[in-house]
């Protein structure tokens, strides 16, 4: 199968993923944190050293404040329970993923109210739009890196500089991004980013990570600890319940080492020749209509499309048995975001690509979508 | 390494598990749920039949109601969470996990109340001070199935014949009991049904289980949706955040269905006898101090002990130095337990067998002991 579907996970992983997953398994599969012997002492080293290599990915200063999640959703859950309290106010963006809105909604109940900044047809964020969104009780501002609909690239980097300037917590959401984005939570003024493990991170699915910079005060997730007690806890365990996913997370240490590697950069660039070609190939055909900035430089490894006549499950269904090519259709968990570039109705037909696609598996499917779009 | 920390997770796992986890990354490692190709639609079949062999482990009339968690603690707290409201009382039993204990100590502050009824020295469960402690409001009983400090067998039958006739609803955590007892959740009247998937059910870290009975009626996790949409859900959908580890579950499918073929009965009857041969061969043996009922038909699988004048931290570091022997030793995550057989100081030094270890494991172990306490 040619899989394009690496939005909602990434396939296949580097292979030390799974040498790293399998190793710790039949090797040293204990429980971390818990016990104090041989193969417990050394899981622990391992995620340890797991947080090291995220640290080093965003240019985060102390690995002790990478925080595992079992995924970006439960992340986003931590921060939200944690900060937010009765008369506070946060701004997200049309583009986000329900796992950033969802609880929100949850949320008023509770009395918190939030701003949605409507994004342009194209996905992209007008700054100003932000700028007048923010209250005086505005307390977060919440956004992803890049949209999982459209790719688009968000600006990070401003919104991180405006937050700092009022005083504003900045969250990203990197589950798109991590990896393919050079991320630097320093210079970016990011004080809470999120990110799935298995997707461009390329570690397994139930991992997922949470950064919490010194300025970010978020309450313990794990319940109610006498202050005395958890001030004695490493900071990481105040928001990290149960038995953690061990062997995933030394799998996510060969993801991001990998990522390292190969750089953010080239991976990057990768996955913008591969942009580039399916834009450009389906250009001017009839029928084919496509959503986002159309430029590779504006758009990272995601374009959303549709073809006139055809419901997206219908053109999911003949490229997945005619072709063999695997994609996802319809709302992609972001409504909003669908609302927003005008496909609010079906969704669309959503092609993600990743570091292990290549320019023929592009063609292949430039070839099929002009085949159904003809018939 | 002579492995006797099952309790905190089983190593090694079958080969089975490793097999099937590595399958399903290498092969078909797809998102469950969210798309629709091949690869998604072979994940989301696996997860199904995850779903169908633990719900005939516990005789389980329907899978849609096995909803996956990533740990235990989080299935307890998706719990807790939607059952419980201001002005409700839970009774609790002194052996329980800090996994049960701890969301109640928090949710005082929102008005629910709790009783944790005292079990004696031995970990055993004193039916009629149950029955005491319950109130008019109480909603909900919560009790493990074994206890992880003592190997405590607790009376699930009794007890959840007690709730039926009161009306409460019954919460088993079985995250030491799945596998070695012979759970049903009809003949039991457990209506909430919690399990860790690495431990006694030999899948791997990061997966957790819990049933909710028709009779239970607990808010979703999920956040706050519209009635009429999450009506068009599946029941587990309700309860699923995020995206699922999804190889740990079919893993743990072949986990699960490892333990059917061998059948709970066989694997009982080896912990029971490796425990026996435990206590036999450490019952007079000088400065050493046994807990928990010490009979293999109240207790399986754990024995909790200390040697005079040592911690229980320089007993595991001899055993772990000198013998090569991963136990665990302190408080094991439930302080009340300790509190309740006498080991609140320090804890104690927990050797926790599985199927896989053997007599001749467990005899060199009583050597090493003898020699510690001699020493």
């Amino acid at each position: 199968m040619i899989y394009f579907d690496n939005a909602s996970t990434s396939f296949p992983k580097p292979e030390c993923v799974y040498k790293a997953i399998n190793g710790c398994m039949t090797q040293y599969g204990a429980n971390p944190g818990r016990s104090w012997h041989m193969m417990a002492r050394q899981i622990n080293q391992k995620l340890f050293e797991t947080r090291q290599s995220i640290a080093r990915l965003f240019s985060i200063d102390d690995p002790y404040r990478v925080v595992f999640s079992f995924n970006a959703t439960e992340a986003i859950k931590i921060i939200y329970g944690g900060l937010l309290q009765t008369g506070d106010h946060v701004v997200v963006t049309s583009m986000e993923h329900k796992a950033m809105l969802r609880p929100l909604q949850e949320m008023e109940r509770s009395g918190v109210s939030y701003t949605t900044v409507k994004c342009t047809r194209t996905g992209e964020l007008d700054i100003d739009e932000l700028r007048d969104a923010i209250k005086r009780n505005t307390k977060l501002i919440g956004m992803t890196g890049i949209s999982n609909v459209t790719g688009t690239v968000m600006p990070i980097k401003e919104v991180g500089r405006i937050c700092r300037e009022k005083g504003i917590q900045f969250m990203v959401d990197a589950s798109q991004a991590a990896g393919v984005l050079d991320i630097d939570v320093q210079a970016m003024n990011i004080d809470l980013l999120v990110a799935s493990g298995h997707k461009s991170l390329y570690g397994m699915q139930g991992t997922g990570v949470l950064y919490v910079s010194p300025q970010a005060k978020i309450r313990p997730y794990v319940g109610r600890v006498p202050e005395e007690e958890i001030n004695s806890w490493l900071f990481y365990e105040r928001y990290e319940i149960g038995t953690l996913n061990a062997p995933g997370l030394v799998g996510l240490k060969a993801g991001v080492d990998f990522i390292l590697s190969e750089t953010p950069e080239k991976i990057r660039m990768h996955e913008q020749i591969l942009t580039r070609r399916l834009i450009e190939g389906l250009q001017g055909i009839e029928r084919i209509v496509l959503y986002g900035p159309l430029s590779e430089k504006k758009q990272v490894g995601i374009l959303s499309l549709n073809i006139k006549e055809k419901t997206p499950q219908e053109v999911a269904e003949l490229l997945d048995k005619r072709y063999k090519i695997g994609v996802r259709p319809g709302l992609h968990c972001a409504t909003y975001a669908h609302e927003t570039i005008g496909t609010g109705d079906m969704g669309s037909v959503r092609f993600s690509m990743g570091y292990f696609n290549t320019i023929e598996e592009v063609d292949l499917a430039i070839f099929a979508l002009r085949n159904i779009a003809k018939s």
